[in-house]
């Protein structure tokens, strides 16, 4: 018997129909004899319908009011997984964020989880009932209701795993794991069958968008065991077959991880690049350029400052292609005041294509042999920046697909020549 | 500057204008210098919609979870109402009962109201906020979500009025006050200023809907004047005026009040007669004949026992025409099993007409004059049922109408002989 957290996400929750396949699922792993706690997303569409009569009232809405209205989409499809559990014969009890309670900061719409008392689920499971925890919500320490924000009932699983020591947290998802690139740019892109937290953080951030990033940190900080797997199978797929599929990101260095030195690449076209030539190589010249464009909440990823020649020098870096218009316009209005420059360029026709692989920092040659490949297949390098397991470059949009598929084939990831499943 | 507590029904918060516009009345208090509270329903049809959604789900649905599911549509309708006041410049926050707390028993889907904490809503008003509380709903001894069953937001607004103390609870609904008697039977109907909660509470539970009798017992028990006006006119219409509109329903007996010795003629077609002919008349007939019938949960309205002939006696009552059919069933299965009868005649073709009137019990002649009325018009009285204020016939259905405006003629309430407004 073991102690399981499962997440099912909008999609899953969209009908009564998929609630019922829902409660199918779970009612299995409860008839297997495991305790279960499922922590379902709103019905699908639910929180926009809301938070658009919200819209229609204000151009600026109350964000404490904001959470009071959104909150509710996730209390409905609890109660009602409750209803189609009980109808499956399984006594099944529904609780809010403030009931459990899982507590937050207050900071509305965008709240972080402080404490979660897990005493109230683990006296239901004990009692033999499947328990249902409302995601994306809790309540501050003065009683108010907050969100998490959005996909934030990820980072509520993984936190309620957390709390209750559960053996698992089981991410039901329209995909059925993580995949070594996006399979959509490589078709031999292969489903990894475990990759570690620190890989599936920079997978993540970089544009693997299977796992909000804060609940797989979360998840790493607690040492929750994570897993990633399929909505879309038959519901009553046996518990064994279902346990062992999609991708496990553990805590623990696999010794079979050790075999593949690149995990994984990753890549993002939301990325623009704005390099300011001629600007004078002093101190404070960094932070004179970067803090206009943090005060107006632009984040900005890449960062490079050439050698300086003749006391001046270049400086570069990238944001994400919403915020481009509004750096470029702090760039005139605000930068360009404080720090004498010779010329902006501005470039959007650019993406970031990243090697992430925990096996990087103890093998050398890594980097090299992804820039040798680019250069072999005539993609011009515009920028380079590192971590412990990853190593990004900024090429010309165009190349994107190109730069991928050369790098899963030469870091040995395509399917046809390391399928170890 | 008073405190008052105001309570819109869903019709009033059925769409974004419309929550606008009780935004504008609520606006209006608040510039005038008054405090306050707002207990919105839930958005018209949004109850209907989510309890449909839990019977796809269940023929018979857990009560818990389905106060878990009810309680998000006031929950919802009291953020935007706030979204609302607050896009009108005025600060508001909105409370769900748990919140407040209003504290009821467990009693799911029909929760009874034990206590509420109105400490938080004056330190808000204090603050010069609009607080908004939800209706309808409230947290049991064990953190659960309650609900006070169908009509409950009357009673949350009356309650929390008496919690708080407030000078007055308005009740905006789609009439604008209470009537002498139905409108649309008697067109010389006459809206009363003034109405006591003992004439409110026997007309509003003979068939006069305009508010919960819950509502009503819970205001004339801890003293809570209250008023019925309409949420129909103009938003912006001045609040002395507003603030004397519909009709007061009030503790004291007003001087003014003591003119009129009959208020008001209550009707209702939702009655089935039922008499057993020939009973031995013996010690515990009554109860052997009712307890059956109270133990399949239907209610039991007038009843009636003959003086005794030859040792047997006749036994009528009567019940709703929804328990009517089982009435029966169970007079066949249960009664004639335990009871010798010689004969039980039923009829669902009768209506009830009452005369309603503080005044009666100090004026005699009042009921005689009702039954001298009811003969000359050719109507003949089946069954009479007294109280202190007021006398009740059960009549042939098709009398109804005729009986009622005879009535309201001769006891001066038509509003040729009496405006005096």
């Amino acid at each position: 018997m073991s102690l399981i957290v499962q997440k099912f996400g909008g999609t899953s929750m969209g009908s009564i129909e998929r609630i019922q396949n829902v409660a199918k699922r779970v009612a299995k792993w409860h008839r297997a004899g495991h305790q279960v706690v499922v922590v379902p997303s709103a019905m699908a569409g639910e929180t926009n319908r809301l938070l658009g009569l919200a819209a229609e009232l204000s151009d600026m809405p109350d964000p404490r009011e904001l959470d009071m209205l959104a909150a509710t989409g996730e209390q409905a499809s609890s109660a009602l997984l409750a209803l189609a559990l009980q109808a499956q014969g399984v006594d099944a009890r529904s609780y809010t964020g403030w009931q459990v309670p899982v507590k937050t900061d207050s900071a509305y719409t965008k709240a972080r989880i402080k404490e979660i008392d897990g005493q109230r689920i683990l006296n239901d499971l004990n009692a033999d009932k499947v328990v249902i925890v409302t995601g994306f919500q809790g309540i501050d320490p003065e009683g108010h209701i907050t969100t998490l924000g959005r996909g934030g009932s990820d980072t509520s699983a993984v936190a309620i795993a957390a709390a209750i020591k559960a053996d698992q947290c089981l991410i039901f998802t329209d995909v059925d794991g993580v995949y070594t690139t996006d399979p959509r740019v490589v078709p031999e892109a292969r489903r990894m069958n475990v990759i570690s937290f620190e890989e599936m953080l920079e997978m993540a951030s970089l544009g693997s968008k299977v796992l909000q990033i804060r609940a797989v940190e979360f998840a790493g900080k607690y040492k929750v065991p994570l897993r990633v797997l399929s909505s879309l199978t038959d519901p009553e797929i046996p518990v064994e077959e279902e346990i062992v599929s999609g991708t496990l990101i553990t805590i623990e260095e696999d010794p079979s991880m050790e075999a593949a030195v690149v995990s994984g690449i990753a890549f993002s076209r939301d990325e623009a690049k704005i390099t300011i030539l001629g600007v004078p190589d002093r101190p404070g010249i960094a932070s004179g350029i970067l803090s206009p464009i943090a005060d107006a909440n632009i984040d900005v990823d890449m960062i490079i400052q050439n050698q300086s020649v003749d006391g001046t020098t270049d400086f570069s870096f990238t944001v994400n292609r919403s915020g481009f218009k509004q750096a470029i316009k702090v760039i005139n209005e605000v930068v360009l005041k404080n720090v004498n420059a010779r010329e902006v360029i501005t470039d959007d026709k650019v993406c970031k294509v990243s090697i992430v692989g925990i096996g990087m920092h103890s093998h050398a040659g890594v980097a090299s042999k992804m820039f040798s490949t680019l250069a072999e297949e005539g993609v011009n390098i515009q920028m380079i920046s590192t971590s412990e397991i990853k190593t990004s470059v900024l090429i010309e949009d165009k190349y994107m697909e190109l730069a991928v598929r050369a790098l899963h084939k030469v870091f040995g990831l395509d399917q046809e020549t390391t399928d170890e499943e």
